[in-house]
């Protein structure tokens, strides 16, 4: 199991679009900023350190599962837990759940979102040009995510 | 079979990340475009219209589930192929594929991204109060959308 | 004089563009969250309650005027100092100063950008319809706003 | 004087807020792909070019200066007209009408916003680091945006 982290934003009213609620592509923003802040907060180096120590570059996404389960909308706080669900060879699947603070419902909060990608560890294919490949996850960044 | 409409457009360098390509949310804002430019070029009327008419208020997406195949950057011309893959009964399913122009490709271009959605044609519980519900999509839109 | 307040966030990866600092749109995205954080911290209701009571629908923007003095990347922590310099008859400028922790600088922070903003109060002009009109500032708002 | 382009865009319902007009930070975002298109369309090759021959790695924002005339929201086209409103020593000034397509309006438009900014031709202060400095505008760059 890995360790779980925990993002949290408050929904402004320009994340909102005509219908008041959020317009979902802002979802996939924060979903991006939880996945990078998980491993800051787990103490992997930034990417540009791990380049130099390990030719790790990043950690692109090629596959992304939404489900929308209730809309949120400005004003709103959000906690965006997230963990690594799963290693697999050389990809490994990032989850998230969004979650509204809400001092009414049960258990604090409401289940807004869901989502689980594919990620990869890349490192460049050569020392020039961008192309990149997908390298198994170093055994010490995996150390620091697992819990 | 629905019809099949094109979306197109061009990059643009603040679209793209420090890694130099398209951050991926840009992605998902084009792909609700897309799916909005589908509708209208289907010559369905605008959603405050068909509200008046038929109680649509439009269609919210549920469940969104996209691959990444190559990266974009800034420059580039991607062109988004949309339409209907799938009616259910209370739900569609909307399936994009984001071509990128490129002459030296075989076919003419390369494949950037494929996207499949599920929305629902959503109408007001009552005439108070921002609560939604799924209808069946009315005999006369699936009409116009098809082939 | 009025209240100043601080609204902070902190700079991600997808905010940031090619050239690694962040893409200037995003500064007017977190000023216009700082913009209504102030009257929310100043304790001015929500503007769909002032619409009842007052006839206020919100502060809508005339011009903006900003300077760029100098960049901010992704992990950089931004606090916007926010206050109304002036009120003018239908219209006041609202005043914000995006400063970046900065232990090592003088005063603990780095000046990164400043902005003067006009905006209105304002109302409906009738009952139908998106016309709008500036209105004088309401004695109540802007008791809660000053000093 | 400078040549004059027109960057063409249609506004979408995601660039929309609550109050179902457009959220003002997306004109900075539309106003930046244009200022990059103006140099295009005069014929400047892309700025790792320039940078490679001349030095010239861009033009980053050091001032902007926005009035926002009249309200635009989904559906509308808007045309971007773009200039050199004035060259100064290491700085120029990039002017920006933002019209919008109605064939109702005497000229056939309304003017929906005009923003002046400041820009630069930027250079690397040395071969490692970001720190940049001003130059002044290479005479060629300058010849291909006359009119």
């Amino acid at each position: 199991m890995s360790k779980e982290t925990i993002y949290t934003l408050r929904v402004e009213f320009g994340d909102c679009d005509p219908a008041r609620i959020v317009w979902f592509p802002n979802f996939f923003r924060w979903i991006d900023a939880a996945s990078r802040d998980f491993f800051v907060q787990c103490g992997v180096p930034p990417w540009h350190e791990t380049e130099a120590r390990l030719g790790i570059i990043g950690t692109p996404l090629v596959d992304t599962h939404a489900k929308f389960i209730q809309t949120a909308s400005y004003g709103d706080v959000l906690r965006i837990h997230t963990r690594i669900a799963e290693w697999r060879g050389k990809s490994f699947v990032q989850r998230y759940r969004v979650l509204r603070d809400n001092p009414m419902a049960e258990g604090g909060n409401d289940l807004i979102m869901e989502c689980d990608e594919v990620r990869i560890f890349a490192a460049r294919r050569d020392s020039h040009g961008t192309a990149i490949r997908a390298v198994v996850a170093p055994p010490e960044i995996r150390a620091l995510c697992d819990a």
